[in-house]
């Protein structure tokens, strides 16, 4: 068998999420099927996160095994030949037989984009979050700076999913504007369900007054599911990359 | 009457372009529907450019007269809440009544996206034209550069709308590369039918080395159309912005 990795780009109002599931049309789903028409045989797909309906993915890397070996190129393109729209295979890296996108992946960085204006360009409508109100950048980037480090996000994971251990490591969060567009960007080892869109959520309650930062922050310390905001639309969510080391690209 | 001025941004694969036709939803059509059911009259709109079907615009201008004199936010909000998807009204402004979005335009600005990659994130799919072998952007400068000044555009025409004056002024053009985004900008007095199309078709065949670089001067001082380049897909095409003086959005 022969392994590779995948970077693979998705618009997330294609599909029903990344996971594979019965009578539904997932990334995993389609990519097993392209996979293993070409192989002749069933090839299972692993990615490094597991992307949510809706929510699309820059940068998503997964690893499957192939029984024979492919020139990358040919292999792209006869992966992308059949997939539905709206996926792509963007590069391919033969990879060692231990490889493996999720358990391999050091940190996964998403970004969340809200257009922060009255009016929005029809184009970017399904990539943004629109919010009218004109949002204060400064606020916002105190509270990105109060989720760095090692926290316990269990406040900011869908009740139903949240595991025992909700403790993650943020090694990067910050704010960006680019005139009417806000990029929310977040690099972890490792996220909880829905925790980036009830982030952003919640850090938009405080922005506007409705929730005090002395809450923000102790609901940093762990807490309970319904102290937290809203749950920000999946749009706005791309799934930017995964930091590997060494990274399957090369240097 | 009132005139207004509006910017109008729309996705160009969702209209049979900007001018009214029978029986096609166009940009056009729909903004006279909406805004002749708010006057409850019959309402024209004038445009500054008429963009074919698949090409967007980014900063179309548009005018037109109302019997009643409206608050700017409620006349977008209430004419963009009877537009189809992929239209909107960026802003709008009251304009003197002799102001003519086509007449009084000093410039228009177009750009054109090719994204240069073996591969393309689908979202971007929608607006870009993709080519896969790697373009050299100091040519493609160095063409960009022939065309300012007043010229013959004559053959960079579609041939059944060549009119007998095909002499504009090309004010700006350019070629900036943002990573695998290549950003062809023009700016001139006027565009005849698919020139920047046929443009920048015809720079690709110089920059492939299928033409040399005196035929395409010599193109720019007139000539037949079955001498320049094919014509490259709409998509990659945005109608940027539209100059006036004074502006009608203030200084």
């Amino acid at each position: 068998m022969f392994r590779y990795a995948a970077q693979v780009s998705y618009v997330g109002s294609c599909f029903a999420g990344f996971q594979r599931q019965p009578n539904l049309v997932t990334v995993q789903g389609a990519l097993e099927e392209s996979l293993s028409a070409l192989a002749g045989e069933g090839v299972t797909c692993t990615g490094a996160g597991r992307t949510d309906a809706g929510v699309h993915a820059r940068g998503q890397v997964v690893h499957f095994d192939m029984p024979s070996r492919w020139d990358l190129e040919r292999l792209r393109l006869a992966i992308r030949a059949r997939l539905p729209r709206g996926l792509e295979v963007i590069r391919l890296a033969e990879v060692p037989g231990d490889f493996h996108a999720r358990f391999d992946a050091r940190w996964r960085e998403y970004r969340y984009l809200v257009w922060n204006a009255r009016w929005c360009y029809p184009h970017m409508e399904p990539y943004v979050w629109p919010v009218r109100r004109h949002l204060d950048l400064g606020v916002l980037r105190e509270l990105a700076g109060m989720c760095l480090g090692r926290r316990d996000f269990g406040a900011f994971c869908r009740s139903a999913d949240r595991p025992d251990d909700s403790v993650r490591t943020m090694m990067r969060c910050s704010v960006r504007r680019f005139g009417h567009l806000l990029v929310f960007t977040f690099r972890a080892d490792g996220f909880l369900t829905n925790m980036i869109r009830i982030l952003v959520g919640t850090m938009l309650e405080v922005e506007a007054g409705r929730m005090s930062r002395e809450r923000f922050a102790s609901l940093l310390e762990g807490g309970h599911r319904s102290r937290a905001g809203r749950t920000c639309p999946p749009q706005g969510l791309f799934f930017w990359r995964v930091g590997y080391d060494p990274s399957p690209w090369g240097p």
